[in-house]
């Protein structure tokens, strides 16, 4: 660590039992901040997948912690020494496995002045600035998606808590003492049913398991040729279902699944649901932040009828993990769920507490990260960015539909596309591209995932980092050109 | 904000439509590094609790999301301006609500590096540093507290979620196929039951709630006069439960309760557990820190024998929120009710995958501020200042005795107090300790909560703070004292 002490503030922070002092918390502050813009600047030297073998940290580490303490410029060096080694970029440019995601500067400043106020918002009164600033800013994102007013927002950590927040708040609206009685040892409660399709994410079937439900509980419902929902089908499940006496209450619906991205036609589900009083949850935790572009808002049509839709900011708008916004129609439904005020919560204010919708009490000041974002990029500086991912997305398109050595294997709505290699000398092709792949990850070049699409072994390209450039994408298709020619060696 | 331009570096982060550049991200993170450490040099001259009106801060926000993007300079003064008076300043050494919590310099580092690298540390190859950091990093606080190797630690947002996921593994252990088949349209089930004390924690009720359980599953068992559980009612109400065909299957004993930090006899819980073959959770989230210090290390024995014990660093250990431990002697059946490994999350490698422990499937790099916090004040370090804490409560505690106008009204294992003022000439006790509370909290001089025990409004009063010292206590005493002359004029 670089030795460039400023000036020295002779007030420390507090007394010998207290904290580090002001001096030196200037210093490695300022030390950590310039660490921090060499790593970005760095950042293309680095591996994208970490190349460390298994428990090759775990045992360069001691297997006690120290008696006493150390100097934080012994820890910070191994940081550099230790840490950096094991850490998968992320942020590299070419890391394009499950959603490139990555932070922006003013994310990173977010997450440093929120540690500093360390709140924790569960009451309005332990936060009113993240109560507030939550609320105005969630309304802020939801005008930019062109979202329905009706739909309010809460932030949560993650998508899954999300779904699992919305599953919830359909169950306690059947009205069926759940949240009182329960479901275990009741005559009277007929199987619940929840659809979502084979393409799902795996935090619906999670949310169901954890709510009690039971696997049994999700019906899968396939997918047509371009891996949408068949809402053909999910009306005829539901029906049949109904028949035999189960209880059918919610659909989760996907714009922007996992393996492709593809779009559930959500206003052919709508009337499904309504006419029959289920609960519409959207998971548009990917490809919400794409309805922040006019020209792509049409793929969330229909939401202005749905009753809750997931988005993440932390996937696909620069903001550091965790930010995962539930735009709920029924807070009412979500509060009355959750919401357990014992004694020492119990203040007099007619205010919003924040602790009264979800399962965790205490919350981090996550708005301000993403207030941050978008007032630095603005309204355009952020479209500026996802129109770009998707013009890189489809060049990349554009390259395989070109080649006889590669297809696409599904349409690229966005910024993800799915491919693979198909020389035409090449028998095994599942067996093929996982070889490809493989070779792609363990060059530390790129980080490229995959997925099974109709069987076939599939390669996913996902285009998200803020830092992506056409460049990247340029060495990604040399790289994935290059290992294919020496593996059909 | 103050402008302290550095030497500006010539390379950009990106491209035009990438991140703010190299010399700007510098500028301002020094700047913003400064502006903490005056924001912790001159915390006792904010009010604790926020001044601000119920929405003063939203109405003084625009209604909608700027459209070309602001300088960073112009969104940073706004902190200044608008968040910082809506803070309620968790850090200032005179909050003694709810339970009194600090980060630390280098808590506040952890966050800043971990915000950079932004992981999702799901899989082990996305994040060997986290998962492998993680395992060391708890195995170190695991020794320091005494705690039995058998108990394997994994990191949680909240202690509501890591309780939530206790429960959900000893439903699980019960191997009555709920994972599967649920619990709605089972003839099959009976009702399960969970025991607590009356003086447990909200977030065993809303775990219980959220799981499908019902209220009804859950039984409050009364506490003695020190608020500890009756272990020879909760043996009782578990005989007459089974007599009844339901099926108790899990109890949640406390160590620190919210209210008075009372402890329940764990020696004697553990018994009745492993006679009826029931899970027993330990919910240390606040008094897990004191078993850092030898001679306060009996408040958890009998955990040798627990289940799963939950304990909270951003609680007591200087770390920023989140970070919540649950200690599990069964992560396999952790990992049985909540893996489920979707094709595109999989891989070959033999590691551990930490997506496979719980319901979110990303998680942020939590351990990385634990491992500074540890190493930079050393155990010994982390045990004065635990230790100071208790003196100052326990000093606090006896100049309440010595006053003939306060009372205790619980006793102070750790470093919080119950009491209320009980001046001889004022008749409706409650009513006057809850004006004197208002005056406190309103004065802006100190934050205090309450509780009710035994129907008596109760005052509590935490010392958590790294920057409290004695002269806080004294401060705080005084106040009070001021107070309650005025209030009886």
């Amino acid at each position: 660590m670089k030795d460039e002490a400023n000036k020295v503030s002779e007030k420390a922070f507090a007394s010998e039992s207290g904290d580090m002092n002001a001096a030196d918390f200037r210093r490695y502050g300022r030390e950590m901040v310039d660490w921090i813009a060499d790593y970005f600047e760095n950042i293309e030297q680095l591996p994208v997948l970490s190349q460390n073998e298994p428990n090759e940290l775990k045992n360069a580490l001691p297997k006690s912690a120290p008696e006493t303490g150390e100097d934080f410029a012994d820890i910070f060096a191994d940081v550099e020494k230790l840490i950096l080694p094991a850490i998968t970029n992320w942020n590299h440019p070419n890391f394009h496995g499950l959603f490139s995601t990555s932070t922006s500067a003013v994310g990173i400043f977010g997450e440093m002045l929120s540690a500093a106020f360390d709140m924790k918002a569960m009451l309005w009164r332990t936060s009113p600035a993240s109560t507030e600033l939550e609320e105005v800013v969630l309304d802020w994102l939801r005008q930019i998606m062109n979202l329905d007013a009706g739909l309010k927002g809460i932030i949560y950590d993650t998508a899954s808590v999300s779904t699992l927040h919305a599953i919830a708040a359909a169950r306690e609206g059947l009205n069926l003492r759940i949240r009182e009685d329960g479901m275990s040892g009741r005559k009277d409660l007929p199987l619940l049913r929840i659809y979502t399709s084979e393409q799902s994410h795996s935090s619906v079937e999670k949310a169901v398991i954890l709510l009690g439900l039971g696997q049994k509980s999700l019906v899968k419902i396939p997918t047509n040729e371009r891996f949408e929902i068949d809402s053909i089908k999910l009306r005829e499940a539901i029906e049949t279902d109904k028949k035999y006496g189960f209880l059918p209450f919610c659909v989760v619906a996907t714009v922007g699944t996992t393996s492709t991205t593809s779009i559930d036609p959500i206003e052919e589900i709508v009337p499904i649901c309504e006419e029959n009083a289920m609960w519409l949850h959207v998971d548009a935790a990917y490809a919400g932040s794409a309805a922040i572009v006019p020209e792509l808002q049409s793929c969330l049509k229909g939401c202005e009828r749905a009753d809750s839709v997931v988005t993440n900011p932390h996937k696909w708008l620069f903001t550091p993990f965790d930010l995962s916004i539930l735009y709920c129609r029924h807070l009412d439904l979500l509060k009355k769920a959750f919401s357990l005020v014992p004694e020492y919560l119990k203040t007099n204010e007619t205010v919003t507490n924040q602790m009264d919708y979800g399962i965790q009490l205490g919350r981090r000041f996550r708005s301000l990260k993403l207030w941050f974002v978008i007032r630095y990029f603005g309204q355009t500086g952020l479209q500026t960015r996802i129109r770009e991912h998707c013009r890189l997305a489809k060049l990349f398109a554009l390259w395989i539909e070109k080649s006889e050595d590669w297809e696409l294997l599904a349409p690229v709505p966005f910024a993800l596309v799915c491919f693979r290699a198909c020389p035409k000398d090449v028998e095994d092709l599942n067996a093929l591209n996982e070889k490809l792949m493989n070779a792609v990850n363990e060059s530390g070049e790129a980080y490229i995932s995959h997925t099974k699409l109709n069987d076939n072994f599939t390669l996913r390209v996902s285009v998200g980092s803020i830092r992506a450039e056409e460049r990247h994408i340029e060495k990604l298709w040399n790289l994935l050109n290059e290992q294919l020619k020496s593996l059909k060696k």
